[in-house]
């Protein structure tokens, strides 16, 4: 099969690898009907030390399972799956009451411990298959409408993340929301915190095409100011802060401004995956009475959740991908992400 | 009037001072029954600039209002009052909602902005009594059992901050808590998990009498290792960690075992001022999905509620006394907190 390698920063190639095989009898074999392109495929692609053989790389896809293990329940050939960015087992303490991304026996597509590759390929491995992906019944992903396969390929990350940080802030009807980063995951923040019902929602970023999907998705302001300037404009925006803060970027300014506008006794929710190590959390956050929320979003267990409204169209999150490339393309996409060309690249493997 | 003041690090003298006149119509005159030093008192003690007119110190007491500004509608002269650590208006969106520490209008003692001076003294003036003082009707502190004055001089501060980080962390019926300090405020922490229902108490301590009033409040299991010592046998002793990890003192190793110890999805809630403003946020942290939460205890909103439990004797947060000096002793008592020979000493003015 065809399968995406990263070799170093800024170096990604797609070249034969070997189809995947069952390797454990809980495993199913899915081939790939979409993949995508991650905000945070970005980070090794500005900083992956050389690797001579590569690594696969991709975590977020919708295909159809081509076989199963003998301990397979829930899935058989044919069932048309949405995976998400963790595999988890289904089973134990986290997966039961959360965060199911803590699975005592899970892990990360691309990681040796369970011998998983990469999404951005043809087809895939999944590990503890039954507690990992969801099925989507009665739907034929050949004759399926483009955007709703775009819609249902954001369940497996950025919608459900977005969701996540909505969810973990406690935004609820009435609320006051500021969101930071105009990315695929900080606009599905945004569609987040509206169907929970926020009344005005801040989005904070400067890209015309992205705060316009924004604004479609429900923000009711858009700041492009960043930093000190940023944070004036919301605190008079808010009188004061906003009592629910999502962080959809990842970077240690996204964090200092999350921290400069939120309200006292109001949250912040990250979800973007930090690119640091320390942050401020000392008076200036202790003395607000702030809370700090988030993590890796546990998509697994907002899935069912979210399906029903993707599925009959009252909400469009896939509006997010702006551009298509074939599994050949994939480096050109990765390029076009980096460049900001393109807000979030879909692969038709 | 005999009022204590901090002239440099170490260099705590009493001496005399004006006696403390209304300024604002919404001001009352409180003659102190009794007053303390906070752990917190040995930031300054350890590390304040040297300061030749000295500065004054203190932020609990408990006394008798002698005089009430023109204003004052619940406030009379004779009342028996608590005085919480924070000074708050009673009216602003933040006395309604919280947190009261961040009132509009408010402050500290000690604080040039609102020319408030300390409690470490026979008497003080009080802004904004209406809103800060909390009446104990039919109480006579002259006739008052000693013991009883004691615990409700907790709720000047202590006793509430330790219910602040409980309750900030969410403990309920049957939890898992670990507590981090040994000091008053842990102490009362353990005291306020065990009121909130939680059934395993860990105290995180090292020094016996005090661990042992832990155990008398609540505490199931004693710790004393610190560092990655006192991480692994609470990761062993809960199978992977606490839910809800309290932590009350404020130094940043603390923060750091806080971390360690936290299960996947559990909060840390600090009350102990952090004395570091930068502090691990990064994968260690953000990948279990840990929550932050505390701050500066809004102890004038708990004062109400936990009043009865004080007043019947079901609780007796001041057994964390365990030394009382005249007004012109203050020095000693500081003195003895710092040698770690007192837990925490009542002054008698």
């Amino acid at each position: 099969m065809r399968a995406t390698f990263i070799y170093a920063a800024g170096d990604v190639r797609v070249t034969d690898a070997p189809d995947p095989k069952l390797v454990e009898p809980s495993d199913a074999l899915v081939q790939i009907t979409r993949a995508c392109v991650c905000g945070s495929d970005l980070h090794p692609y500005h900083s992956a030390p050389a690797t001579p053989g590569g690594t696969t790389i991709g975590h977020e896809m919708i295909g159809v399972v081509t076989e199963v293990g003998a301990e397979l329940r829930t899935l058989s050939k044919g069932d048309f799956v949405i995976a998400p960015f963790a595999i988890s087992c289904g089973v134990c303490e986290y997966c039961h009451a959360g965060p199911q991304t803590s699975c005592v026996n899970g892990g990360f597509w691309n990681e040796t411990n369970l011998g998983t590759t990469g999404c951005q390929a043809e087809a895939v491995r999944v590990p503890l298959a039954d507690g990992t992906l969801v099925k989507v019944p009665g739907l034929n992903p050949a004759t399926a409408d483009e955007r709703l396969l775009a819609s249902l390929l954001t369940l497996s990350d950025v919608y459900g993340t977005g969701w996540h940080a909505a969810h973990r802030a406690g935004v609820t009807a009435g609320d006051t929301v500021a969101v930071i980063g105009d990315g695929a995951v900080g606009l599905l923040a945004v569609l987040s915190a509206r169907q929970l019902g926020a009344e005005r929602i801040i989005l904070m970023g400067r890209h015309e095409a992205r705060t316009n999907l924004g604004r479609e998705y429900g923000a009711t302001d858009v700041v492009a100011e960043r930093g000190q300037d940023g944070i004036n404009t919301v605190l008079e925006l808010t009188k004061g802060g906003a009592p629910k803060v999502l962080e959809a970027v990842g970077h240690l300014p996204a964090y200092e401004q999350a921290v400069g506008i939120v309200r006292p006794g109001g949250a912040i929710s990250r979800v973007g995956v930090p690119q640091y190590d320390q942050g401020p959390i000392g008076w200036s956050f202790f003395g607000k009475n702030t809370t700090l929320t988030g993590g890796p979003a546990p998509v697994r267990a907002y899935i069912e959740q979210l399906l029903p409204a993707v599925l009959d169209g009252t909400v469009n999150p896939g509006k997010v991908f702006d551009r298509t490339v074939s599994i050949e393309d994939t480096p050109k996409g990765y390029a076009a992400m980096d460049a900001r060309e393109s807000l979030k690249v879909m692969i038709r493997p």
